[in-house]
């Protein structure tokens, strides 16, 4: 008997963020994923591990652009509890984040109209800038609200 | 005895492309991905599987952008045989890739001063365009030519 059995990954996660659990596709591919709301406010993290890298086990540019994608896509979510779609999104790259660094990352509206969000994002980690940039993201479907989204927390 | 039992996944990969064999970090984690260059050209694509794809079964944005990143930041490599890293990128959404599509991207250099490129990309999948964009690529570390870049071309 020895206790070198593969034991499941542990991270030491901040304070309030909870486990996006996706259980398919990319979202699933590229996670684990978390997330911290309250009072309608939010924000993404991840924690960058080998598999978020590139060649300099840095995150990959790609990587921080997926999340930048979501973490930014997902005021969409808390504003109108509805799908989206990205339309278009500039991003520009400041400093790189390394293996086992904690990675955030947030959105605010700009504009809204006719179901068109413009929202200028950044992504950081600690005290760090890592991107800013804006996206265009358009309103799709519309679904049953979610915990920590503007219409679930008034329903309740 | 049955044929039931788990066969590698195939593929029909179009004539001229071959294997990116990423074996660790990010660039592994969203694979396959595959390349064909000729005469100091090339383009990059990808086969949509469900591990690209978003709730509706489409390439996920985070995966075309990723995707993107990585096919017109190349040409840094085919042009100088170096390392680079993403400094700024702007991405148009126009389609979307369904599961099981083909999915093409390439680059083109606009300017390029003191190891700073600007690149005009698309991504495409058969006569539909998915994303245009530009992206600016800063070249560092020189490496050693590998296939299909010039100077490995020029050298043999």
């Amino acid at each position: 008997m020895s206790d070198d059995v593969a034991a499941p990954t542990e991270f030491e996660i901040p304070e309030g963020y909870a486990l996006l659990d996706w259980r398919r596709g990319f979202g699933r591919q590229i996670g684990p994923l978390y997330r911290r709301a309250a009072n309608g406010s939010y924000a993404m993290g991840f924690r960058v591990e080998e598999h978020h890298t590139n060649g300099m086990s840095n995150a990959h540019g790609g990587m921080l652009m997926s999340f930048a994608d979501m973490a930014w896509g997902h005021i969409v979510s808390v504003e109108q509890s509805s799908y989206w779609v990205t339309v278009r999104l500039t991003l520009d790259f400041l400093a790189s984040a390394h293996l086992g660094d904690w990675v955030e990352g947030a959105g605010e509206v700009l504009s809204r109209e006719d179901g068109l969000y413009v929202v200028r994002g950044r992504i950081w980690s600690a005290d760090r800038q890592l991107i800013t940039g804006s996206g265009v993201f358009k309103a799709i479907q519309k679904r049953e609200p979610r915990p920590g989204e503007k219409a679930y927390v008034a329903k309740s």
